[in-house]
């Protein structure tokens, strides 16, 4: 079973964009094991640190290399993808030709309680994750309208056309990371 | 040996943009085949054409869907990509369902006399890319400044730095197309 | 009363953004005149037309020019503007030296049936008004679901919750082109 | 004479895009009165912060809304602006009804040791800051290409061509903040 490094761009307790990856990680089980990363604790992005960089940061860039594919799940501010989301790339491209996310198989999904479910923050990102080189899946897109009567009392997806169209997600998602992974190479499998 | 359909966005007789991608189809014989793919004949966008499309939308579209891979190759009108590419494009992912673009392999490269290189316009363009549901390159990136020096007179790449650095680009590219290429469907397949 | 060169990016007969332009033009009477210009007639740009440029190039350069503002609305094709916008800027700017665009005030609107109302086509455009150096109104943004039942037979917006909404943002259009609006230059005031 | 807060997207002690804006803050003394604003210690962006948000927080909202316009010199990481510019920009629209970038004039310029010069940053920079509702001058741009050479050892601009080309770039922010400022509201006047 591959592993998602999943980054969730909002740094609130309760974030609906957790809770939205949350649901999508536990109906996903048994196709693809998500692994949430913690990036709150990373110093906004300095090349001065890299010397003795903190150790979130090489925490940070062993569970990129170590897994399958990657998922960044983004809020919306002004229209555009968060300070967390854009700290975690660029550390994770760094140092100078370190690039953690080379080649990882990648996706971007979203949730606002507005009618417009980050289309246009999720769209401020898509160029970017192909910069960084990871393989985007384009479509299917997931813009989400988080509604809480959707979800049940344990975090799963309740709403049975939810449950359908984001099963149809994972399954693409999944299809995707087999088609699109290559061998790892030695220097992208983390520390031994 | 696979085929790459190639649309150079600008329409000028003497673009340097069409220039600099034949010079590049020469230096990849042997491993890729580029196809140039008149676009200057598309009418502008316009959902009523459906009906009774002009014989170009037709012709261009089987030139997407019998390609292997597509390439874009773009100048940048006011640090974005051209009407021409975007013409293309959406005219490429028309009538609804009957998107030619998917699952190919794509890259974008672009040229112009300054020292940019069209860095904006190609930024502008990578996310449409995904968005059309091809597999986009983000690596290695290729921001060109043209200069006649670097061509020879029968349109070759004169200037030995030159090629090295476009002939890594090919081998790339050819290395990409071979990974993330999926079986063409029969509807991909063009007409028989 | 100000004059504002209309700009629709569809070129459906049936546009619902056209219908929705006009509609808000009328709840501008009085306060703001909608000039709406045509660009379905324009060739796909091209540098080497100049010399001999067709009239409708000319006709749009003196619309934007004898214009106090200008307004794009545009559709959302593959989450971007559509080529007849980035057609339309693209002549404007041209020939080098002679930027019809220069200093006007701008806003950018748009309209789909779907929920996300066209927020990512604006969010990639906004940057591009800037790039062509007018002078864009940020907010309010207007991300509209098109319904035909906000709308009467006459084309005027006759749900009351709407025309609240639209003349709010009139009014602050309005201001905007009050505030920013600098002396118009003998060379941006058109033909004599 | 009107003053510009500054907010310089690296946080390295020697950053090049920190002198570059130091140099034009110098160059533009007796025009526009420069005040670096300290981005470094805020908290990576995070709502739940609010009720108790840091001092550094609420001193960066003061010293935008104290400025007559805002200035951002940004670097280029992976193409785009730096989390450091991206986390300033949310915490200073922040909380919600009090955006402290309201109606103030706006620039991005931005350098680089490579030929691009920031060119792909400031674009994904543009429509963002508009999106924050402030007034961004389009033209000129300064994609800048740094050169220590350019520079004298009191970090003054020693090439006579770069100060000719950035005196311009004075000339008409300064011409801008007073086309296109509006008297200030109470609200955004901080606090007494």
């Amino acid at each position: 079973m591959k592993t998602v490094a999943v980054f969730v761009g909002s740094l609130r307790k309760e974030s609906i964009n957790r809770k939205f990856a949350e649901a999508i990680g536990k109906l996903a089980e048994g196709k693809l094991a998500f692994r949430f990363v913690e990036i709150g604790d990373l110093p906004l992005y300095n090349d001065d640190l890299w010397p003795d960089a903190p150790e979130a940061v090489h925490r940070v860039k062993r569970e990129i290399e170590a897994a399958d594919a990657v998922l960044f799940v983004t809020p919306e501010y002004n229209r555009a993808y968060t300070p967390a989301i854009k700290n975690v790339i660029d550390w994770g491209t760094r140092p100078w030709g370190k690039n953690s996310w080379e080649a990882k198989p990648s996706a971007v999904i979203g949730t606002t309680p507005g009618a417009t479910g980050t289309a246009a923050a999720q769209n401020s990102l898509k160029g970017l994750l192909t910069v960084i080189d990871t393989v985007l899946m384009g479509q299917p897109e997931v813009y989400f309208t988080y509604k809480p009567e959707l979800f049940a009392d344990d975090g799963t997806v309740s709403c049975e056309k939810t449950r359908a169209f984001l099963t149809q997600w994972i399954d693409r998602f999944e299809a995707w990371i087999e088609r699109t992974s290559e061998p790892r190479t030695k220097a992208q499998a983390g520390p031994a």
